[in-house]
């Protein structure tokens, strides 16, 4: 047993950015140190001059939002693949057409590309229309499916509160003839599993129904033609005052006063099972066929939902309506509660924990837009709002001071005499065909003292050192980051030593977890 | 131990479209059956009629192509993080200034965003500018990182042949300052690492080096400011006969047929250690400096290709000239020789396994292009074509006859009684808590032959069935649907039994691989 005697401050009194350039490694950590460069004031005016930044809206991801960004996708993959959905992919533009009255006033939001002959072209807006267009395309008779892709959206930008012009959604969608409310319920049981997995804190899943909504608009006298309009401004409510939104209805929807009373009196109500069952009992609404239908599929979906085990994180709420044309019955929206103790974002001091993080409902008709035949598909499906959540378990891993990995490497070759640059590469190679994640210095003669720091400061758990000695004698060191300890090992026994000692790791790593 | 006995005639009477329907799962396979209307006749006539169709060069991914696309990648992304790369990911527009002037003449098959007001935008042609572009402005000295992502090109499509207008590109790069060719060998190892676990036949990296090649004009005769524009001639010979490319020389280049034939004598050599040491022989070439230098580096390069095991891959050609503007060493070009059996695409009968799937080369100047103090930052990297391989892939798996799995599903829970449907739930419920992969069909009533059929095309593993004798003696019968042997459990012990069959499962299969 060997043991290399390396003082800590002598380690630490090496510049990073230095240190690493003398080793000859790529230095991981420097796209974080500059992030402060990535959003400068956007230039507009006539002079041309470039400027090096990405487009408005947009951002890049380095190694580490890497590393956050697929633990999080690990995540709602595993529960869509437990849920058996297979998944697609489709292409980031479509044709204009195919977007084209699906999205109402959003439509002004679409990003078109420049007609340079042939097709018109438009970056999608959503992962839905796409989905409709694939299911009708293809003539499918039912999917469960997942899909998880960027979307594309001339927004506002509020970048540090997670809302860009371009952002990943991560779709759930179920086709098909079936009966009531089963996939309905399994869609809220989907997004609860997964809030609840990545550990989000409180939420709730609000659901609601656009046919008892128009069952309530019909029952408080609104005419047909203005049920749309209203819904928008019931929309609302999750920002806006009611005293507001009643302003509107009255002032701007052309609603009366007492008609808007009305809505108010119902829009504003939520609740259980109980609720459900109070409504029930109300006959005006009753009378309304929209409602009772309506309401019939609510009380079937709290029931399942109670089955799924999920009914504690739903809330049965008259005031959700969501903006999108296409919903035609039950509708969900989850939004963060927050935790009381709130992250913040780092530059604007912004709250990242709380609002709507995922959406969605079901479409019967959508499909049936693309089919020459007009033949229905009926659908139903969840989207995530993958980018606030990003926001928050990046506040979350910031706030811990957990240093995270952005390589997998397992063992650094490394000596500290000069011309062994083959024998390292040899032993790389080696280690490469056994499967194991190897790297070396791409200096020539790199320093044993840099070598270790960069175990230290990447997490590379072992080191293989060589030297003259070593070489002559058939063997190798292996050399643990963390313990420093160091074994001498016959070289055809490495690969087998180092996948036992890995393994050993990760069984400490679970058990002190 | 009871055990149903199913015939298997009166299983397969049933068409499957119908049957699915009836049993009320998704009809996973329906996406397949209609590719053949993917691809329509493009209509560009005056008369505006809605098409129904993905735009031109692109295409959707169905589950099983996800599936082979998935496996691909997981390849690719072993080999990536088996040799310490982080990766990072960048917008799909770009700054439309941040592409002029990188691809000469290729620019005019960048697409351009529409202008709605704000920024001029353009869709990322390749992954290597926008790497330049994220290392310049995050300062980054040094950094290993893969990339893996579409771009876009208004190319002429050949997608039988796995040429498309948005296509995927897995790119590996190493910036920073290094010892010679070092990282250089590296990327030879990866391409050769991921070429050989991919399993597609035969094939050869060929190098070579810009400077060699100016200075095989230089020594030749060629004027310095003719280089580039002779360079793009060689460039043809991969697809053009000597005497073609000669002709271009002469009469559209203005060179000389004397000097023509100078270079022909040089850039029709290829071959290994022996020809580089062949050419450092030839007195009138190694006069100039850049040829020097060029060969000096593709003898250590050799080397360490050498050391790395590669070297019977790898081709030192002369031909090699590639057509990117930002090249400044070593150029590589992975090529399939194909494997005496080809493989053919469905409908147009094409070879799908020969030609290019990877390229690369340094690059030094690039990142400099990007910096206000034109700060250079070296690099050298490779990009592999990935539709192609899809497409090899396919074919493979294709003529193979094995049908891919698209979901991970391991039970389905499943009863032959009716009104069962919420016990269902139940314990589906139960089967997702223990994070085993669970469906159940989305009628009330399913037929229980339905549900083995289901079981057998899918190739779910196993099925949990209740009854009303099971649920007042609390245990289910867990059937393996491939032998159809049966066994009764108790629904506590559910999850763990399934956990243990299916390791078990997993280790039958890896004795029989």
């Amino acid at each position: 047993m060997l043991k290399y005697c390396v003082r800590r401050p002598l380690l630490y009194r090496l510049g990073r950015a230095g240190l690493l350039k003398r080793l000859g490694m790529a230095d991981l950590g420097a796209a974080k140190e500059t992030k402060s460069k990535r959003d400068p004031k956007e230039k507009e005016s006539g002079s041309h001059k470039f400027v090096l930044k990405t487009p408005k809206g947009t951002r890049d991801f380095d190694p580490e939002q890497m590393a956050v960004r697929e633990k999080v996708f690990d995540v709602i993959k595993g529960c869509f693949k437990r849920h058996g959905a297979v998944t697609i992919d489709t292409p980031v533009f479509e044709l204009k057409d195919t977007l084209t009255g699906k999205y109402g006033e959003d439509s002004k939001l679409i990003y078109d590309l420049a007609d340079q002959g042939g097709e018109l072209l438009s970056l999608r807006y959503d992962l839905t229309v796409p989905f409709a267009r694939y299911v009708a395309m293809n003539k499918i008779k039912a999917i469960k499916r997942y899909h998880i892709a960027r979307v594309y959206r001339r927004d506002n930008p509020a970048m540090t509160r997670g809302r860009f012009r371009e952002f990943y959604q991560c779709d759930f969608d179920i086709a098909g003839e079936y009966d009531p409310m089963i996939p309905d319920a399994e869609c809220v049981k989907i997004v609860a599993e997964i809030l609840t997995e990545l550990e989000l804190g409180d939420f709730v899943v609000k659901v609601n129904h656009r046919k008892l909504l128009d069952g309530i608009f019909a029952a408080c006298g609104v005419p047909p033609e203005k049920f749309r309009s209203v819904c928008s401004s019931v929309d609302k409510l999750d920002k806006l005052e009611w005293a507001e939104v009643r302003k509107e209805m009255v002032e701007e929807k052309g609603v009366s006063a007492e008609v808007a009373e009305n809505i108010g009196s119902y829009v504003r109500l939520s609740g259980g099972t109980e609720f459900a069952k109070k409504l029930a009992e109300d006959e005006k609404l009753m009378s309304q066929g929209a409602a009772k239908a309506g309401l019939n599929d609510m009380e079937l979906l709290l029931e399942y939902c109670g089955v799924f085990g999920v009914l504690d994180r739903v809330s049965f709420d008259l005031s959700l309506a969501r903006g999108l044309d296409y919903y035609t019955g039950v509708i969900y929206e989850a939004v963060l509660k927050g935790s009381g103790e709130e992250l913040t974002a780092p530059k604007t001091g912004e709250t990242v924990g709380v609002g709507s993080v995922a959406g969605g409902g079901r479409y019967d008709e959508l499909v049936g837009m693309f089919d020459v035949k007009k033949k229905k598909v009926p659908c139903v499906g969840v989207s995530l709002g993958i980018e606030r959540i990003f926001s928050i378990v990046e506040a979350k891993s910031r706030r811990s001071g957990e240093k995270i990995r952005t390589t997998e490497t397992q063992v650094l070759v490394a000596s500290g005499q000069k011309n062994l640059l083959t024998e390292r590469m040899k032993l790389c190679n080696q280690l490469w065909a056994e499967g194991i994640k190897s790297e070396m210095s791409y200096k020539r003669n790199p320093k044993l003292l840099n070598q270790f720091q960069f175990c230290e400061e990447n997490q590379v758990p072992f080191l293989v050192i060589i030297g003259e000695e070593e070489l002559k004698g058939g063997f190798v060191k292996l050399r643990n980051t963390k313990t420093r300890e160091e074994v001498s090992l016959k070289r055809e026994d490495l690969g087998r030593e180092i996948k036992q000692k890995l393994a050993d790791l990760g069984k400490e790593k679970l058990a002190s977890a």
